[in-house]
């Protein structure tokens, strides 16, 4: 079997390079080249790359785009800030190169985006949901981005659903006991040395309760799914958002 | 809205009276009959039953579906022993009864379902699969039934998307230290007096964690899935194996 | 070996009840009164008890507690409102009647006294300590009297050890998101449908985290530590606060 | 204040120069030398240490002790292999340097010596008491050592106690469903890519439960333990076998 060839653009960061090694190390992938700032755009093709793993920074990332689809070649994409704006140029310039795929991926952790599919597949069917965050104490936002996304999920979930408010007696409590409410759902941010990035939703009802915790212990937990969406944006035409999309869930 | 008609055949029974007590309670359902063992069947057409629970006996529960069934009356089924001919006369019997609906449920926690459907979905994307399951000391078996369901479903996920071994370096083990092999999925067994019903699926990958943990705490957590159970079956013609399916996933 | 004669008063109450339970069911005790409202307390030293359990109210514990200390009858209490006055008082009582004991206990789990007295223990060796209780939603204050009790236990061995204060970066937060803050030590409240009572202490130092968790799961967990307050107690003359100084700790 | 001089002995290896690195960064401590294989020992009073962190291989300890010892020069010994003759040869050196103090610790992890503590000190309160440890796949033995140690510091502590065999009414098990055997106590053992080092220690009784967790996420975790060792073994004259000694336990 050939080797798929694989580029990575913004490979001297530290998600960069850690793709350049972690697509090195794959068996089934051939890394043709590896461009940090400055490098010429050209030299994508020149390699031969049918893929292009996209690592860089939003003021960049469009034209990035703009060149691989324009060349037939498919994208991995972690780089953020992606507007409505931006989605549709990006749409416009693949519907001018069908048979090009582009996967825009906001978290490549496997375990952190199916943790927010399953909250959102259970989040109905229990009365309770809160969602608790553990991170180290270098961390300057609270709650994190994951866990508000995540709470934002389960309660569209319930909504959709027509679920109830959640139950809770509380009549006195201690400013913030409570957590923060993010859409009605409750999501609390613990920060402990000797931590890296963890969270936890609890779901309960009559009798038992369900948990889903995801623990994220180093940052190489993101180059399974970098080459997960490698492997499939070759077979998957056109705009994909989101490394749920190509778990094969339900 | 007119309440749906529900009896209980079993009703004496541990589990039984729990489904009296829920149905009663419960604002959309209206408990029309509650037979004990030698009650006679005809009751529930009299008492002008729509869905009857059946909580008895594998010796009792295909009589009592084939009158069921024979009446338009839908059936929601906790009793186990199901063979493939068994299912097969069952089938034959729906076959004459069209609109008629029957769930048989292996397993009525919403929480326990939803951990097998999770690690069934989880289980490809991760190197490593392992199951604690952790019960009161009183049980008899090791391991659980469900926890050696949840280890086969796992173990058939991962040979249908070609997934390799579980890596394992252990040279030196004392007997049991890596506990139960269910289709090369290990499933370790905690007896500790204090626990009810308890089960974890620990999947791992590079850097990073993802764990199912269903506590059961008490016997009630099999009521939302029975009376969830009876208010989609009305709507599902024909048999209906696992509540699974009830559970709008994917 | 001759059995310990044991009383009970408050014995038609929640606890009371489970409390005739438990000696009744306890090889080395013999229930030898159980005493509600009402019942004269001259029945205590008719029936021959050496020890008392008193699950009263405030209103009553200290006519009990005299009564019982002037009968030379040992006792263990569980009734609350214990100010320094009335310990005094009590204490004057006890001077009077040297070999009684007098056991207050305001927590009779063994499990969340000794999660307590870990905490303590470990709290100055971590950088960081969180507490996260877990509650039923019918819970009407927030933290629980426990968690609050735990986290002011924390500040104080981290005061006494000249702890620094705990690293937190945060600069941008959603209201409660960080928790309540209990001298220092944040908490955070859960409340879940399905479970009944919980406490997690979080530990955090270099490179690793201990956690200490009780669950309580149901109300019988009160019991163990009844019955050892009520065998230790007649060994230990005076008064003991806290079932702590009964479990040889250290 | 003047800085504590500190040397380290195997200053090369991987535990080693996390050593070197930790007591350069520590304010109150100033690193006088860091030897290698070969390096004269001479230097280490040459250099003005006070205390020598010795972490080189069973072959050399003993030398290395002799001499830091016969110079007056306290020591921190990671170093395994100690027999009772090799303990009783170390205390005759000390018996002839009075005031020197040396600290022979197994596992510097403050976490892993306090859950072992706490093991001990809880184990007789509950019925149940069971270990579960998790490691990384790549580990040869199972159950690891700290988890064989712990369940041998638990059986010894019950049997101390007097307590009963734990409840088990296991009558049909999958082989190694119920885990290894370890002087009664059941161990445990999951692998999973992902995880470093964790362990917990499972107690269980009437109602409820008492987990205490220790989670390694980085080798970094022996350093706060190290330091600890360093800052007290110079006002800790003799031998001190076991971290738990410096941690003001009870």
């Amino acid at each position: 079997m050939s080797k798929l060839r694989v580029a990575v653009i913004g490979a001297k960061g530290r998600i960069g390079s850690e793709a350049v090694r972690a697509v090195s190390a794959a068996d089934d992938l051939e890394l043709v080249a590896a461009l940090g700032r400055g490098d010429r755009l050209e030299t994508l093709a020149e390699s031969g790359a049918q893929v292009v793993v996209e690592l860089t920074h939003p003021d960049s990332v469009m034209a990035n785009l703009e060149y691989c689809v324009g060349q037939g070649i498919h994208a991995v994409v972690g780089t953020t800030g992606w507007t409505d704006d931006r989605l549709a140029r990006l749409g416009t310039a693949l519907d001018a190169a069908p048979g090009t795929g582009v996967l825009i991926a906001p978290n490549f952790s496997i375990g952190a985006v199916l943790t927010m599919a399953f909250a959102q597949q259970a989040a109905r069917w229990f009365e309770s949901v809160e969602v608790v965050e553990l991170h180290h104490p270098n961390k300057a936002d609270a709650p994190s981005g994951t866990a508000t996304r995540t709470a934002q999920l389960i309660a569209a979930a319930r909504a959709a659903a027509g679920s109830p408010p959640q139950p809770d007696a509380t009549v006195t409590a201690l400013d913030g006991a409570r957590g923060a409410d993010v859409d009605g759902v409750p999501v609390h941010s613990v920060r402990l040395r000797g931590l890296l990035a963890h969270q936890e939703v609890l779901l309960g009802g009559e009798g038992e309760t369900l948990t889903i915790r995801h623990d994220s212990l180093h940052h190489s937990s993101f180059m399974p799914g970098v080459l997960l969406g490698v492997r499939r944006v070759v077979h998957t035409p056109g705009l994909t958002f989101g490394l749920e999309h190509f778990l094969d869930l339900g």
